[in-house]
């Protein structure tokens, strides 16, 4: 069934990562598209820098962008998807939540109780607690988020591993890409011949969010998974795709074919339901020495796989390393709330 | 006291930087450089494909090129700087060591009995086995060898808190830049909007060297010290300097500030002999939150310091991470070859 | 109808591009895929090592590789597609053409006689010679070379200014993208911060072949158009797309509008015909200020539009400026020998 | 002599290269530094973002910030470096010329009437226009300004060509370094695996500053050179060092040789007088095919020399083309500054 889509800061790199990818699922219809005032009113074309590497879709191009208001956009919206910068996000998705699905990207409103921090293939029932949240504030719609983009690639691939052994304790340093900061995030003059070896509140993201989502409902909070992540972020000369060296130690005594087999044959409720964004695999190993590698393996699963290479084990007992690569953008931010929004229309609308 | 030396390899990567570096010495006068068959007889200027910003040094620009070959070299030279292909480095290595001290940079001879692999501030003490070494091979020379560029890096940072406090176990994650690899070494399609998150025995050299620098003389071996080290190499676009994202778990119950003092106060023999080539303070602590940053600091100390910052608590019991860099072709590879002759000089001649 | 087709440097770069853009293209069935004696016998996804962020097409991923040599190739193959190393192309592309048409991308055959150079959208009528060729040869089959890929960009441009105007002179000076060169082509070190303002060859091939592009057959020879045109060629750090900045003095007094609407309204024989691998609209005009930039408009037209910005007064009289951007290994290279096929397809068979 | 100096926006990336800069020169004693409200009353090293891979110069970092107000700097001050935002310039400069000598970066004053603008070794001659300036200003001080950076590069090489012959036309293509436009200026989303043809107001100030300088001081105007000239300009990924291909026509028959032994043989009045900051050769002839580059070149004669390579026959009558490469922030901005500074030191006071 089709669901109509209004995009909130439409105009962004991840609002316009949004439309890109929307306008190819069949099952979404953007109706509203949503940016400041200064951009209110005019079409979008006239109003954005577009940044995509494919063309605006056509459906989108002579659109009358609204003021970011819920009074102004149309009310038969199934779904608000939302990339807003920090400080309005938490206003912002409460008062479109009081009618709409917020879609979000906001890490303000990540860890609130009440409020599902999802990766469809990864905590799903989770989703448990939009009930709760519309009860107690007395909304008809509700907000959920999605994680930070370097935790949903890392999740992705903890959590098959996870279910399956006890960790000890994961390590994980990220190298990850440009694109992550916006347009005009990273100058020029800090990543040509160069990489700048920190990312503001990214490494405390990363080791909240990731226990999180492993964790189990109870109520509106959520019982964190149990066990010490350490992560170390980079930012290197790389436009689109994270990636990152993990190493886990296990209770468990087991081997590197025992990971392999494991991560490869991981499937989700996602590709359980055959939802149309799903990538067949979320998680795709490679064999050869030299890879992931973040230009060549970005896109695999048109960018919601998330590709693991040089699993082998570590010098510590019961320890395995290997790297991932996945899409920042994709996977990591627009991508994720569609696959959020689909699996909350497959199961709840 | 100026000793005579002779450069092998002297077109070469590091090769250029040797004699680029040594042109700066003034303890240090290059009488012979030795190049391959087919550069043998050239002038230097006409055999050379210089990269390097400064002008090939006056001396040396005229300089016939000589073979690869003990024969053909001055008796009166002190010291042979050898950066030779893997192949070649160990026979001839050995042929110019029956009447030279040979600092080479090859791995293949770094932890061989009775032959030295030393970084003048963190083991002076293994060049004892110079002795023996001569004596058993009867040779007039010897062969004494630095560590892997991305090794030096690391164990200059940890020397001073290894004899301070102790290790329960040390993770480090590359980022190393493409000038490590050879002037031909990494193709541009590999390293522009990319990364490559794998350097063919890179790991296993981090591994095995920095134990083999911590440890102790036994004769003609090397009792290693005692700790697991995690070692995780990616290359990334950056031309020049090693940048290392490091996590090193003590018995101990320390604080940032004790780290950050030990690692400022470090002072090696060669900052107490006051040796032209050594950099006033090896490792120079950071406060930004945002540094080292490879562009930015692998020029500290004439590339001969290593920069740490970001000392900050990890997740784990008395665990603590930093970020380093180190120039990888001066202090990681000529600059370290030049800094142990200067030391053998001082101590030995 | 479809035809059957066989690749011949089947795992070099160019080769590729061949079977991951002839893979998409139904009217063509690859049978064969060749390359050198070192691959041949083995499984194509063995013997390659894949530098294409699509996965090698399942149709070809385990087809044996045969020799470069026409006796072992099916006898039903239509066309072969060549991207040989200069110093084979001569002898095995001719040994083909004794009963194959060979599409080649190889500069040593490009400008011989009674071989056509063709780019379909150009110069079509070129493609007369074939007959010619195989009379004279006694063969059953021809050589059809495509240019090289920074003149085909730029000739796509002047194509339909050529028809309509008269020229003085044109200048272009090309900033080149890396792959251009082949996998290995270009070193990390020669292009990280840095640019490289040489190319071997490279302004010699544009600035004969353009001129041929734009004549007319005269026999088995080409009249070359008459005007002198110089070219410049440096290579940047740029994976894919080739950015061209051209000056265009007419004899004619004409205006911005008339080069924009000269360009736009451009349709070639290829775009008459619905080829299916012909790009709707050949030449792509852009009026934001900043543009063509190689990484947002490489994929026009899947690669196969050259995209045109800026156009503007120059300060000489009658004088135009204008930049482009056109994908180098797509447009400029297999997919013009692709495009190359589809129309003698079309015309001839 | 020695002269007392104030530096003006010394925080930004220009006013650091001036401290940089000056501190390495004995002929100047940095005596304030200034720069907006937001900086001013603080040391020096906690209001700046340093930027430079040298570190602040001892005397700077504990100097007290001033207000951009030429009544808090001292009254021996000789010169004002200035490198203030567009806005400002033009008040700020005219309010500090009360009293002293503004060696100005700015382009708005570039032009007027009175003001000279000058490189040392092309027009020092325009500097006569100082005394007019003070006269119908009834100045004590006067404001000299040097050209943008492309232009600087490019004029340093015209200068010697156009004294001995006649020029008919030029072209010139840029490629141009991302230091240019600030730390800020170039986010890194636009320059990895990209380039941006478009530099705003570039290529009109090429092509105005170039003749201005090659003009003739008539009074306070300039009669400007008489030939037309064409710029084109590209912002591509390279650090410092702006790459300009350049073609021109000339009335005579000359030679490559003829270039070549005007352009290495060029010397100007700051090498006739010995000026500490002019490089011994403004212009340096390479013989290398593939030279220069702006990495390895862009330090040449520690900044203030232009690299000329690949002088080569152009297909048009008496025509040839180079390629020239030239540090942007050192000979194109700060640098240039002070060594007017010097000229004037040196003639006028």
């Amino acid at each position: 069934m089709v669901r109509n889509v209004c995009v909130l800061g439409a105009t962004g790199m991840v609002g316009q990562r949004f439309i890109q990818l929307l306008s190819q699922v069949p099952d979404f219809n953007i109706v509203n598209v949503a940016a400041s005032e200064k951009s209110a009113g005019k079409r979008y074309e006239d109003a954005v820098t577009w940044h995509q590497t494919t063309p605006i879709p056509e459906e989108v191009r002579d659109m009358r962008i609204v003021n970011t208001n819920p009074d102004e956009i149309s009310d038969d919206v199934d779904f608000v998807f939302a990339s807003l910068p920090a400080q309005l996000a938490e206003p912002v998705e409460a008062a479109f939540a009081e009618k709409y699905i917020v879609a979000s990207n906001a890490s303000v409103n990540r860890m609130k109780e009440n409020i599902p921090l999802v990766i469809p293939e990864v905590n799903p029932e989770h989703l448990e607690m939009m009930e709760l949240q519309k009860d107690i504030n007395g909304w008809d719609g509700c907000i959920v988020t999605n994680p930070n983009c370097s935790t949903i690639a890392l999740t992705l691939t903890l959590k098959p591993l996870f279910d399956k052994y006890t960790f000890k304790r994961v390590s994980v340093t990220t190298m990850q890409a440009v694109s992550g900061a916006g347009y005009n995030g990273v100058p020029s003059m800090g990543i040509v011949d160069n990489l700048i070896p920190y990312i503001g509140g990214e490494e405390e993201k990363m080791q909240s969010e990731t226990l999180h989502l492993l964790g189990k409902v109870n109520g509106g909070l959520v019982d964190r998974a149990n066990f010490p992540l350490s992560a170390s972020c980079n930012r290197v000369a790389v436009v689109d795709g994270h990636t990152e060296s993990v190493s886990i130690e296990f209770e468990e005594d087991i081997t590197v074919d025992d990971i392999e087999k494991t991560l490869s044959e991981f499937r989700g409720l996602p590709q359980e339901r055959n939802l149309s964004f799903a990538p067949k695999q979320p998680v795709i190993v490679r064999k050869e020495e030299d890879r992931p590698q973040p230009r060549m393996d970005r896109d695999a699963g048109h960018g919601m796989s998330v590709s693991v290479g040089r699993v082998r084990e570590d010098v510590f007992d019961n320890s395995f390393k290997y790297t991932l690569v996945g899409h920042n953008t994709i996977r990591g931010a627009a991508g994720a709330s569609i696959l959020n929004a689909q699996l909350i229309s497959e199961l709840y609308l």
